[in-house]
């Protein structure tokens, strides 16, 4: 059997947990206070060429966008997304735990747009019943998409004009941030996202740690007391220093990139796998993810031997689906999935 | 200057002025363990055709549906409802206030349908990643909806099928429930409502009473320590006696539907009058809100007289506006509507 | 039978009365943007000495508590108050409802000290886990206090100092307002009150209106967006001109202060009374709650024909009590349960 | 330079961190639906004794005080608590953050009694005002306690009799509860908890483990769609075969309970040194956390070569302090801790 459901189907590189073992009997300060971790948010901060900002460790994706939008948000405001927003649909209400409206507005294969944004914007301020509305306060971008497309840096600039020209936050979910800053299409780089952005995080989870996600921001004025609201979240590790050894080890010698390097060019050869063996792709993925379009009969003898995703419900004939590589997918995998679609036509 | 904006901008029905002034100096118990309050109840119970059930009165409508679906949801659940719903739009997220996130599925003219419903919850528990998301507790709708129309008999049986098949809630907003109750071309009368749906609320402030909504079940086990949750929610009236003698005599001689027939009649009266004078109908309503399409020049001019809502942004040509009518709404009014329309033609 | 339970038994101030029946089928705008709400601001702005603050009529006390406190609090602040405070005991944890906890700190007859409270936060700050804690953004007061006592000048202008000292807001809850600023034992003003205090509210339905409570602020900037806030509360009321007409009653002709002075002479009577037949105070108030202790039989007795409070429990033998007179409080009361007394000897 | 100060400084023991190496690169569906899961949960629920009931692993204290407090509640109960009780302290309003107010009820060296606890309970509802009040719906409490004292079989099973009485749910944070189960000096059986205790939770982070809390239930049934709860908390760990993993390592071959040995061992070793050097004890701790009284110029002169934590903030001449001991405690640290203490006094 081999696997292509998602990227958190193993542990981490094993640089970062030769580094866990190695520091295992060490005792440190708790809660994020220990060296680790200063070397951790200096590494990134390096990264993401910044000067004066702030990192802080979590632990996983949902908490963090959880966390982060509340602390940005006045209790009355709500934030904007894409409908299919991660936050939207995939984290069991956890916005609207701390109160606050997500506010879906149209978008284009998980991407927003300025233009629609500024038009959006413009129709509400513009309508008089405004103040019995949920007024925005963020909007939240991924990056890639939940549909594993990207931003190009022009758009990141509309979509930052538009934000700060209406006095929102700008915030960007970079759960397989790897994948994006590892694309050879890309024109966005990790410093127009330090600066475009208020704040971001950078996933550690999908992308080579064991767990872990660091909220990055340029802006650390805009954060007071988050450590107390990490706390209330939940999110505060007590061993902070298992997070700060994870990262620093991600952010040396470039493993972070090499991690997402490694997804992309598996996710091209699966995807040149599958075209070949004629299916077409359900949405034009650039990352690590691949979207097709498989006959009902298909997923189901595929399945036997190799484990994927439907892409929602089962329909009727044939079902979107979903195929992940990440840090560690290897060719002979890809071309056991090449050998199981050729035993498909037999 | 005439007043079509909405349906609240009078005080109350003199009936129910005079009842309140004759009471004014009597001292009762306070947070409705008065006798007023416990005859309301009776006098409501008897017009819903209830036996065992419980009525509670509160002040307003966004307090009323935020309390009320608080009240019905756990924690995590939420609550559907159509994307022009007034929760959705008009209560500054008070649902999300409470935790509870407002699920929108595809509506026309502000109703939902019940095949809509039945497939967007069996999509919802086929797709795996359902744990994953907000389940739904319960299916808000309004009646009269928020763009004057109303559900037949057939449409809410359906709905509340698809709501007790699936072991979820049924919450009516009857805001404006009066003009659906007068309504001749309505097939559904208040005893349905009263088995079709888990909860509704009669709604008093734009119906006749100073302020004040009245919550109604035939299912008071659904709702323990419901007192205590109207407190929570800054919903808990110290003198109760207030609303419970409103109600009562709104539910006596027959004053409560005798409001919504005059709402009507005026309504009908302005729609002919409008479409007389060439302005087409936005949305077909039979209810005391009624939709026209009018070119921004004639909203302009009319308005030095005559007031009433834009419905939405004002739009480039011509703009979706309301007009409302109500229990006070006089013929003489309509005359004056009619010769100001005329008057812009000249 | 007469009753001294509480101070919310009547309706309104015929005054008050008269003046809603008066304006009743006057059409005017709703959410409060009437031209009675606007004179109502003014007036009240006058009657505490501020040029360029803001007034928001809201329903009821712990609706305005709940409102307040959480536009005043980040969603990770608490709020100081004293054990007996009503936001901690009698409001359902309507705080708690917007998330933020209330931090109590050592109180004497409902009132917080001013050293106590820089102790408080001195102790706090300097404990090395704080940010592990709930930190204090706003400290309640409220005055007269749930035991009917009332600070003095000296003791408000302490509390306002180290408030402003720390960078937390002061709150003050004035649902009996006209109580304190009648009283001659009292040198606090309401000029002082509105500028030592960042916010307050002037109470209305304890006070001579049906419903209703004005929050003042001299820093209006301290709360953008308010308005929506309220409504996300289920706190703005429809036809809002109700509130603006009460309001602008109670503070034309003194009414506001009249309705006060008469409550507190029919409470010194009324003490006189109880203290003559042997009743010792069980507080010693000076405003219109009065608390004796009572033997229970002679609760039992007395309460056939006058009603009032038992002050939490029933003791073994004798138990605290409440008699609270208000507005419309009459000396034939007071003498009828002066005979009520005689009787319980016979 | 030797470290006291808590028992989360070191990573986990080193079995566990051999089995997190030896899986690391194994394949396994994400959010606790792989094996390790299901054999640590059968090993926790054959452990504790429970025939039908039911694991969920979870990363941290504060994160499964708030998933499980919040789940157990209707939104307008709270949970009783000591003052001292880690919910009521050290949590940053995470309990509140989902509404829920901590009830506070008198107690002693951190544990509730219940009889204490039963007079409250009667208290509370022959208020009559009760229903204005928060309902308590859940009583919490630590064992070992915060301040590292025990619960007694009969203490626990008074407790548990009043809570099922009642009608309300009792709940155990057993943050260090391997440390309760290895002490001879308790009586209170894993099998006991499990049988007097609703749901509580076995604590990871503190016992052995990276990370991790382990919740447990042998009624199930109060707990539905609690993976959607662990989720909109944010708690939902993607790799949650990090967490199997560990939790069948701390259960086979009876680790938990080593490490709990160690610590108490070491802990009661570490109290004779300091007692024999003539520091009191500042509470009487039968566990891991060791309390005593130190003079200021001590802890000073302590601090430049042993770090341990102040228990609160540092009091004008002498100042209680804590030193905690884990699995980990070796002999060698206590002697150098003795040594040092030796030289204090040079």
């Amino acid at each position: 059997m081999i696997h292509f459901d998602c990227d958190y189907m193993k542990g981490a590189m094993p640089e970062v947990m030769n580094k866990l073992v190695e520091t295992n009997m060490l005792q440190t300060p708790g809660y994020g206070a220990d060296r680790f971790t200063a070397e951790a948010e200096k590494a990134i901060l390096d990264f993401c060429g910044i000067t004066d900002g702030k990192v802080w460790l979590l632990e996983g994706g949902t908490q963090t966008n959880a966390t982060v939008i509340d602390a940005s948000l006045a209790s009355y405001q709500g934030v904007v997304a894409a409908e299919t927003a991660h936050i939207n649909v995939h984290e069991s209400g956890a916005i609207e735990a701390s109160g606050h409206k997500v506010i879906v507005i149209p978008s284009k294969d998980g991407k927003i747009d300025a233009e629609i944004l500024q038009n959006f914007l413009k129709s509400f301020y513009s309508d008089s019943t405004w103040p019995h509305m949920v007024p925005p306060g963020m909007v939240y971008i991924s990056h890639p998409t939940e549909l594993g497309t990207l931003y190009s840096l022009a758009e990141l600039e509309g979509i930052s004009k538009v934000c700060h020209d209406a006095g929102i936050a700008l915030y960007m979910d970079g759960a397989r941030l790897a994948n994006a800053l590892a694309s050879e299409e890309s024109d966005l780089g990790i410093t127009d996202i330090a600066r475009l952005c208020d704040v971001f995080y950078i996933g550690g989870t999908k992308c080579g740690a064991l767990f872990g996600e660091a909220v990055v921001t340029a802006k650390p004025e805009m954060f007071p007391n988050f450590f107390t609201i990490i706390k209330r979240h939940g999110a505060l590790l007590a061993k902070g220093r298992l997070l700060g050894v994870q990262f620093k080890t991600l952010f040396s010698d470039n493993l972070y990139l090499k991690g997402g390097r490694n997804a992309l060019e598996k996710a091209f050869r699966l995807r040149d796998v599958m075209n070949r063996h004629g299916y077409r792709c359900f949405i034009d993925s650039p990352t690590n993810q691949q979207f097709f379009i498989l006959p009902n009969e298909d997923i189901k003898k595929l399945s036997a031997n190799v484990s994927f995703e439907l892409w929602g419900p089962m329909l009727d004939s044939e079902t979107p689906v979903r195929f992940v590589t990440d840090w560690g997918t290897t060719d002979e995998e890809i071309d056991i999935l090449d050998q199981e679609l050729d035993r498909l036509r037999e």
